[in-house]
């Protein structure tokens, strides 16, 4: 049954791991059950101790703030009531006495919040009610989303189980980085996804703002900026405004991103003259890596961006503000080694540059040095107060953290090459080279961030391109080194998802929407047995190779389908399973294939009736093909009496 | 197999339909195919020609208006596109040039739009783009929505027919009535539902503003009223401007209610010196009707309510408001036959109140008369101005339309009754006694009202306790008197309710999601099955009788299935064509039968791990039960010979 990778015009392709070969779940899988179980919550917490019995919640439940520090968090207490009503359909009414979790902080964390803040909370829940108590408020805001998990339905009712929590973030830096450039997303799906980024208690959101193809926000001192991009799209500031006081009151920081000088089209299209090349410039309708790039060797450039930091420095109150990857062609006419268009790692800086840090971060850049420092190799003149985004792995942090620099880890993290949850899951930012670094550089690793771009991304399956993945990479930065039971994640993964879908979101149900919608008719069984098969393909084989445009309807089987398939996954643990003598699993393995058989003549009328689902007649042929294959061989191994035919 | 009909303690029970009787069905069965198919639109325009090929929708489509009236509602047109984006997954990016649905219309109607203003349009759909015409604005928004409603997927991809439709309303008046007071609703909820309505034609949100259980509106003359209702949750006079300009922009007329002098304990809570009664007054925590009612006979009764609905009159700008049904207990130590407390039709007045008619219709009254009229022989003296509700049935409303009074019709049109399609797509403003009435008379009956009353509907089920069935009422008021062919009406909701899920309404999605945070898990087969079975018990049974308060949470299997059981009017057409002989159908019915007889091992740890779902152990080993009898009486058919046994 080794049937390798299959890969299709249409960029869908069966996951490797459903081939019958076992590869590096292994690893993972020895280590099930090794962990007492943790409480159904993601990420883990620090400390947990169950207790026996549960907290019924009923109608009437009521949140109780005590003293004035958790007082005047009115807003996140209404907010939370009415959060437990969807989770458990209970009228969001609360009593006058009774059962309560009551909340109680020392002091007010700053808001927004700033980096390092205590999050630390304890959570005790008793038959009685629930205390929350946190030194901080943010510590309040991780705490209440703990116990919104710990609500499941039970034999007698909505309940949460008691026990004590004691819990503290690992690292202080849990990013997502969000690219509303290539698609925008509009300020209800921001705000959405931030209210998921609290509930996995993230508490960056990197705003990537600008890049070749969209300048998303407004500028007053260059009012013609954000009339680029292809919907014409953009925040306006008081919806930045309104984004960061809600990212606020969730104890979330917002870090703007502008790149320069790379990733710059849009800047171009109507202020060339910050360009390397005279002439004019058309916003990128494609992905990928594009020429254009301001001009570093020009005075006017920095004047340009000066004023333009000035004012967003003036709009974005955090302390830090990114300046992009810096990743170019090379520019048109310029050396690719040139030092100013380094393509270098996240967030990096040169003479002229330098002064945009100066304002991003405040620091006097007295520090600022040449290049000789190790981490890259680059001759990247930098401020030590600059911070590093790696996304070129752990080598590149460990240089950059041992250099002096502040770091964090995205590489592993890119949610947008449709890894599985496992793959997500492994990386650590004190992981590899890491490691190795003394303790004084290893307290310059600050967390992590993941990264969604989104050349096929829209605010339509955004929540399935996000969800249940991210949680795993905030487990990952939340939640001590030693949880990495991925199996377990997997099932708390399953009650995370369905809590989030009675919130609003729509990671499962947004695709089955799609397929309906591919279909033009409800009744579509033979193509979620056709869905659930297939993975869309992996890394950046659609991105980089296709050249396709940004109007590209992303209406199709590859952007509905979630990054990771359940099914095959479960059928991998199946064939597995079989092939250790489980005659159960072996019975369940049948029984898939027969339906991926059969499902070819089922599902091939709805595909030759609808034009979004013409092109995936081969791969159902495929799928059958493969099934029928699968089928001889268990039959000949079971004629051999093989253990698992 | 003559199983009657099932009712349990849960509320839930099996549809009488599915008992293998055939009932009146059989009627509607009979017109079907009788008349030519019309294009896949709710409601069915009045005059359809197909002609050939089809307009293909891809990236760049765009609307092109001309001239000035249809280019000041370019709002309409990016929110057209913008829903055209979500039918089809293809981006809302329209190019320069290319196909286009181009819109022209003579005269911009008023905003909020008049009763009676021509809602006319023509549509011409080829395959090079599509034409739409009206003479006023009011009859562009309707046309849009049917161009939306053809857009279906195809063999060629998303594509609307090539055909000639031209259309016009057959009644001016085409409302829901929207109960707030019961559950508060919030604007977001009010916005969707007037999207939905809009989809549909329908044309007046009646908005059922105060009740014994709440008063959600904010008055500025009384600003204790809205202090009142159980969530504490009212509308600002902000928002509701915002609802009327909303509900304007899609050529909806917003009539808010105001009950008088009964169904009015929420005015006294506050102010009990209106009540027959001295002493103190609780917002009502039951359904039913109740006792408190205004004092008729005091003139301060008449003062409070002038100065009242002065305020209410300049916050609504439509003509209309509504004064309530009046139905009462009778008020504790008044007579039930006192002419200030008659149960009376939808609006209406007598001496005091006819103050208020003035003020909400405009009218001075001056024609006001006593009684003598015989449209319901009570004694109420009414301004000629008044239109009459009619919630009592046929015989009412021909008396008070031959008595005078303008009509609509809602007997027949309460949504919260939990009926069929069907049930509510029979009754016609002009069927019954009204089908007899002179021309003149008949010029009266202006169309109809659907009714939501919710007692045991939230934000969360709306949806599904709204759709698809509000559509067959609006087709009624829409579409020429002779489409009546319920058979394809069904087939045209399932288009219309994938069409709406696609828009964001969930009246099917939402219904899954229920049953998951019931059973705690997204895999929920077996209680789909049960679910599938059944449907809410009907009428009044829930409501009168079982006393609930409106604190109880809607939460359980009645709240989350639908009105209308899909899976049971297909297994009813079923029996019926095996009992004519069908072996097809035959061998459907046996296969339903097995499955929910089997169901119930397959349901049961389900039902016993969740709180919620063990209420349904009786009625799924009832399930069972019908189930193993039907399979006897078909194995006992079969042993005698009999055709479809």
């Amino acid at each position: 049954m080794g049937l390798g990778r299959f890969q299709y015009s249409t960029h869908v392709g069966f996951a490797a791991r459903y081939s019958g070969r076992v590869r590096s779940f292994i690893t993972f899988l020895m280590t099930a059950g090794a962990l007492a179980a943790g409480p159904n919550v993601v990420p883990q917490p620090a400390k947990f101790e169950a207790r026996s019995g549960s907290l019924t919640i009923a109608a009437g439940f009521r949140i109780v703030a005590e003293g004035p520090c958790a007082a005047a968090m009115g807003r996140t207490w209404r907010d939370s009531l009415r959060r437990l009503s969807r989770i458990t359909g209970i009228p969001d009414a609360p009593a006058a006495s009774g059962p309560a979790l009551t909340v109680n902080c020392q002091l007010a964390s700053a808001v927004p919040v700033k980096l390092g803040e205590d999050e630390a909370y304890s959570l005790e829940i008793d038959t009685r009610g629930a205390r929350l108590t946190a030194a901080r408020s943010a510590g309040l805001l991780r705490g209440v989303e703990t116990f919104l998990q710990l609500v499941t339905v039970t034999p007698g009712g909505f309940a949460a189980p008691a026990c004590l929590i004691t819990d503290a973030p690992r690292f202080p830096w849990r990013g997502l980085m969000l690219d509303v450039a290539r698609h925008f997303m509009p300020v209800e799906t921001v705000k959405h996804t931030l209210d998921g980024m609290a509930a996995v208690k993230l508490n960056v959101l990197h705003w990537h703002l600008s890049d070749d193809q969209g300048f998303r926000v407004e500028s007053k001192s260059f009012p013609l900026l954000h009339r680029v991009g292809l919907e014409g799209e953009f925040y306006t500031q008081d919806q930045v405004r309104e984004v960061i006081a809600y990212a606020g009151a969730r104890g979330i920081r917002v870090v703007p991103e502008f790149d320069v000088p790379g990733h710059a089209t849009a800047w171009l299209v109507h202020y060339p003259a910050l360009g390397t090349v005279p002439g004019t410039y058309q916003v990128e309708r494609g992905h990928g890596i594009f020429d254009p790039v301001m001009d570093p060797s020009k005075e006017s450039t920095y004047q340009f961006l000066d004023r333009f930091f000035g004012e967003m420095a003036r709009l974005f109150p955090d302390p830090y503000l990114h300046i992009g990857r810096m990743r170019t062609t090379g520019g048109s006419g310029r050396r690719r080694d040139d030092p100013g268009l380094h393509e270098g790692a996240g967030i990096a800086g040169q003479h002229g540059a330098a002064r945009v840090l100066q304002q991003a971060t405040g620091g006097d850049c007295e520090e600022a040095r040449q290049g000789d420092d190790g981490w890259d190799g680059s001759g990247i003149r930098m401020c030590r107060e600059a911070l590093i985004q790696s996304w070129r792995g752990p080598k590149e942090l460990a240089a950059a953290a041992r250099a002096g620099y502040p770091v964090i880890l995205s590489t592993g993290f890119y949610l947008d090459l449709m890894q599985s949850v496992a793959q997500h899951y492994e990386p650590d930012p004190l992981g590899g080279e890491a490691a190795a670094l003394p303790a004084e550089a290893k307290a310059r690793v600050l967390g992590g961030e993941a990264c969604m771009w989104t050349e096929f991304v829209t605010p339509e399956n955004l929540d399935n391109r996000l969800w249940p993945r991210l949680a795993a990479v905030a487990e990952r930065l939340w939640s001590p080194a030693e949880v990495r039971d991925v199996e377990a994640l997997y099932g708390r993964l399953e009650a995370l998802t369905l809590q989030m879908e009675m919130q609003g979101f729509r990671p499962r149900s947004g695709t089955e929407l799609m397929l309906r919608r591919m279909a033009g008719t409800k009744e579509v069984g033979p193509l979620v047995t056709l869905a659930g098969a297939v993975e869309p393909v992996k890394e950046y084989t659609r991105g980089i190779l296709s050249h396709h445009e940004v109007t590209l309807p992303l209406n199709r089987l590859i952007d509905a389908v979630p990054p990771e398939s359940v099914v095959a996954r479960e059928f991998g643990k199946d064939v597995r399973a079989a092939l250790g003598g489980d005659e159960a699993a072996r019975r369940r393995v049948r029984v898939m294939l027969v339906a991926w058989r059969d499902n070819d003549a089922r599902v091939r009328p709805m595909l030759e009736g609808s034009g979004i689902l013409a092109e995936l007649v081969p791969l159902s042929d495929a799928l059958a093909t493969v099934a029928r294959a699968g089928l001889e061989a268990m039959d000949n191994r079971a004629a051999a009496g093989g253990a698992a035919g």
